[in-house]
């Protein structure tokens, strides 16, 4: 059992049930990053103890993004097995401060798959599952394919238990500046979080601590960069809303790949509670 | 109720609602094409009144194409709601003559959508629900995303009711010739078919012809071409297994946009009984 | 190819891969059905030709039903495949008058499966794929388990396109009385629409009657009625709204079977036309 | 932040969001359970330090059951919003020993909801999403509505990534002894895993527990029994297929409800390493 798929439960005896891999984890994702602003007070709300919001005026720049990955080990096959692989996500960050640096802090991810949920909360990232979709580009002229490039028009949204939570659009004018709010533009602070089960211990998780997430050969596209449309939409469970947008940005379409080998730690918050 | 989706049910007061809007319908798609060979009478047992089986040495040169479509109308818009736009398609295409012409036949075709299949219905696709994934190519050299010209491989899977029934692999090798057997190749001879529900008729269904697609604008991406895998599965419903393949020919990897406007009439089966 | 799936395509040499079999079907369902008023105007703005508003004081009777499924064939195995053979459906029905007979048309109906849908489109349900949810009843008290009696509340929802299109409530009190207007109470007059893709003839369709949907061997579980409520949500494709609900009347929660055979003529509207 | 939504990430201020909410978590579910043998060997291999399989003769009494589940919280409204309340769940049990005590381990279960997911994680159960069906039963004679009693039959099926992976049956002839080996039949010891991500510590866990399933107010309706089938296939991530089974047993259909509270530490496998 000590296969590539014998990091995680089930442990089965050829080594290969587990439900997230033994890292490194390669990926690539097309992305459809939206930047805008939220209060100060609304991304306080939503971070872990250890991070402040990074606010100037009492706003705050956060980014939702609609992304379409694939991603596989260094067995490096599973990308044609398709429905292992594949999976589409949305992907909220907020500005935030440990200490004098300028990171992102994830709270709220929506994504498609087990794996990638499982592999998730692993890093730090609190995934749900949600059904998120982003208009392709195709290389060719067509009123269905929008052109990677000035005039193209390209959407996502997001829905949870079949309800619409969040719907951006971005239409492209020109090539961004190396400045943009995209994904891999900060640090990523996130928080892992185990509850535990135990009589008189449910208030208090397992573990709960702040964790660097480390990508390493990162790659990215060209990017294209317009204007943007974001709403997000009252929901009975999820909190997007609170963050507005107070104010939408602008909007981007690129592409990325990377991998991830380890986390780097940042600061257990059971011991600073 | 003249508008664009008054064309099917429901016919709604807004004119919105129908399942399929009125054509013209555009399209762009990422096309995983496989050819491969079937047995003559394999071939002959799937085709309509009106087709033969395009026959040499009892073979018959046949594909199964994984596809990822994108589609709208002349409102052009509907690509920004990506879960109403696109979907996902295997189509089985089987060599046949009509008269002296050589054209295509789709017996059997698997698609994610119910726009898709309504509207493949009133073309002459027989339609069902299945589960269709392909890789994708993302512009990034990276592990997780093969290139999208030598050496890049990619794969698509069918499923149906939660059962693996075909799966295809393809390894680029170089550019296609232009005689490939893409699609596009060659004509599609549908068949327009609905059942009868009446007391004593439905032996003879109410609408029975070969009809003619006709695809416009016609525009292909570079056609890559390389070594290919192929297989069907048994399953209690299907019968794709009984088109073998006897043999695997090439593989080939393209991207297609194209619009149809209406079909043209070939035969009246229904008359011809 | 005389067998039982021989009757809808796709058309397969082992005679069992048509997306919808030959009758007889035989069904058995749990129901939510809520009934409510809408106005003659917004009723009479889904019928077809050849049926009127069956109104009163401006209002008509119409229902809100969310139903979960089990069908099969003669053969009857089917539903050890319950993937096959379970789906969940939410259907519309609006009172009108053929005639001197009261009557109920089907508008709008969402299923989540092909065979019911290319069923519902031969019969004369103009079926949407959509999400459906109903509460479960357990035969066991517990506070997961609502009572299948008194003090039992049960709920549907319907999602299209992962947005919200309807959600409504019952709240059983006690059993209904005998007139309650639940699934079966009235004959249903469906449309069988199936358009033309010829040049020059997309305007008429190429069958367009209106026919009278037979069930056999109705059997109908005890009634239970109470407290509803009933929401309808706006939509950018959807009509659902347009009926109200003006009033929301009564709920009941109730188990049917039934089979059918054939479908009974009434009237081809392209003929009046 | 003191909701019963505050109890897993993600953390919003509203305190609704959290993937799993605070127990008790109360359920109901209708089971399908099929007893049958493996060998000694194989379930040795699927059990986690501090647990012996239970043999005789080399064969362990194992269950697969089908599931379908709806569950709440103390706020008991769950349930009328059912694609939040409602999953279906395929569960391997294997025979095993702690000590003197026969108990249950559960190496393998597939489930379709989040919520069910993350809770299963946090209780011990190593779920991954998988695709669950099983037969319904109406209270209605009708080919279409097996009887919940002698001569009904009843079906399940998982499939994950879109292959079949087990299916199972079961023909009732009467009602079960009391000693049936149910779900609820021997205390389950689960294990509670979650790795670790930093440099140099991934082959070690950071939770790695034995730990006791703890029902409360277990309650169980009337157990039919008969004749049954069962099936595991092969799978390319899957391990099932090593369970056998050696042996097919008897079949049972019955519901049972029940709550959890809490957990009960058995055994820290780390400090045991």
């Amino acid at each position: 059992m000590t296969s590539r798929y014998s990091y995680t439960p089930p442990f089965a005896p050829r080594g290969r049930a587990g439900v997230a891999p033994t890292p490194p984890w390669h990926y690539a994702a097309d992305f459809l990053t939206i930047a805008f602003e939220a209060s100060q007070e609304a991304v306080a709300a939503v971070l872990p103890k250890g991070l402040d919001a990074d606010a100037e005026d009492g706003r705050v720049l956060c980014t939702a993004s609609f992304a379409a990955w694939q991603a596989c080990t260094d067995e490096g096959d599973e990308f044609l097995d398709p429905s292992r692989s594949q999976y589409s996500e949305c992907l909220i960050f907020v500005g935030a401060r440990l200490g004098d640096e300028a990171v992102f802090h994830c709270p709220y991810i929506y994504v498609d798959s087990d794996l990638s949920m499982v592999r998730g909360w692993l890093l730090g990232y609190p995934k749900k599952f949600g059904n998120v979709h982003t208009t392709r580009a195709f290389n060719l002229q067509s009123p269905a394919a929008p052109a990677l490039g000035p005039e193209g028009r390209f959407g996502g949204t997001l829905a949870l238990h079949s309800r619409r939570l969040a719907e951006g659009t971005v239409s492209i004018e020109h090539e961004a500046e190396p400045d943009a709010p995209i994904f891999g533009s900060r640090p990523i602070i996130g928080r892992r979080h185990f509850a535990s089960l135990y009589e008189g211990e449910q208030g208090a998780p397992a573990i709960d601590e702040l964790t660097r997430l480390r990508g390493e050969n990162f790659q990215i596209s060209q990017i294209w960069e317009g204007a943007a449309t974001l709403d997000f939409n009252e929901s009975p469970t999820e909190d997007l809303d609170l963050l507005g947008p107070v104010k939408v940005l602008r909007g981007y379409r690129y592409s990325v790949a990377m991998s991830n080998r380890y986390n780097i730690r940042v600061e257990n918050l059971r011991a600073s509670a």
